[in-house]
């Protein structure tokens, strides 16, 4: 009983490992697409997004799977419930990474952002696929080590969205209000894409120590 | 056993209609605090969001509990799981109402909002807690009808939202960028309120039905 647990454990490790590869994949090309205003590139995040969500679905079921049939109690318990939650976070960030698409196809054969935006941007984009990678591996290797260095990526990610404010909020800002609000929610994407992976991490924290990292 | 099940779940459904009270009364208070740059009134609202996060937690282990000692299965075992699903989206219900109250402290004694976007606030808030007293009565009436109702006074949120756009994007706005990126944000949190409130009535859909509804 407990080897067939530990083995349907690892399986859905996997899926959610493979579900945190899809999604950086998905903020890699959405950010690509948003930069060279790339609207094919744009359509297949759209597009993929489907698979995210079907993914996260399979993993439920097969959480829930474990539940029905292994009935675990007290740690196992936690850990399962944790894969629900984990795979909840990867959905929403592979939403995340959709909403940025979006923003690239609205807008196109027009650029989203203003020249001197542009860079913090593929910054943010660079974190977000470093985080995503960070927390499948995590996940698989249950490096609690590893998951709290996800806090300092994040630490990276808050910087730049902060120094992104301070440029639109600069008398120099040239692109008016319109450019503004884009950006507003493009920057509130990344940093809400890296939050979720932060919290796959912390929950990796979570299994192995039996607590809570303090926020 | 199935008895002492059927009571815990009743219990645990009480706590989550307690929780949708909470995060209501906190979107109120926090929409007061920002139409009137009422600086105690944010501070309070960023005081208690603690409590709801307790609230959350105690609903999660009453969960746990459940599934630890009745070990559900099928339908039984979605419900507990849902659950945890709504006690998270009205914990974070209640994050984005510390969010617009910590909005509102960080830019006392003045005022966030131009006159002109005050109505849409007022309006927007009015509907998130209309959402919030909703999302709790159909988690303790089940009822289906009225958690698809739902879905209209997020179309109404939704629309708010765009109109909110349309009056930034305007060549009458007069405010400047950095009005623009707080009613961009405050905006998208009042939107996400209202998605998670729906978030919660699907999961009722689902749990009285067994089909998500669509999206």
């Amino acid at each position: 009983m407990r080897e067939v647990y530990q083995e349907q454990l690892g399986e859905l490790a996997e899926e959610l490992a493979s579900m945190s590869t899809k999604v950086g994949t998905a903020m890699e090309l959405a950010t690509k697409a948003l930069l060279e205003a790339d609207l094919e590139l744009a359509e297949q995040v759209i597009e993929e997004d489907a698979q995210i969500d079907e993914a996260r679905a399979r993993a439920e079921e097969h959480a829930f799977g474990l539940l029905a049939l292994q009935a675990p109690v007290a740690g196992d318990l936690r850990t399962v419930i944790s894969t629900i939650h984990t795979a909840e976070d990867l959905e929403r960030m592979g939403d995340l990474a959709l909403h940025v698409a979006k923003t690239a196809r609205r807008r196109h054969p027009n650029a989203v952002l203003p020249a001197d935006v542009q860079p913090y941007f593929a910054e943010m984009g660079r974190v977000a696929v470093k985080l995503a990678g960070r927390a499948g591996s995590v996940i698989q290797t249950q490096d609690v080590e590893a998951a709290r260095g996800l806090e300092e990526d994040d630490d990276e990610m808050d910087d730049l969205h902060r120094h992104l404010f301070t440029v639109m909020m600069s008398p120099d800002w040239s692109h008016g209000v319109a450019a503004a609000v884009d950006v507003t929610l493009l920057g509130r994407f990344y940093e809400r894409f890296a939050d979720h992976a932060v919290s796959v991490a912390r929950r990796v924290v979570f299994i192995v120590t039996g607590k809570m990292p303090n926020s």
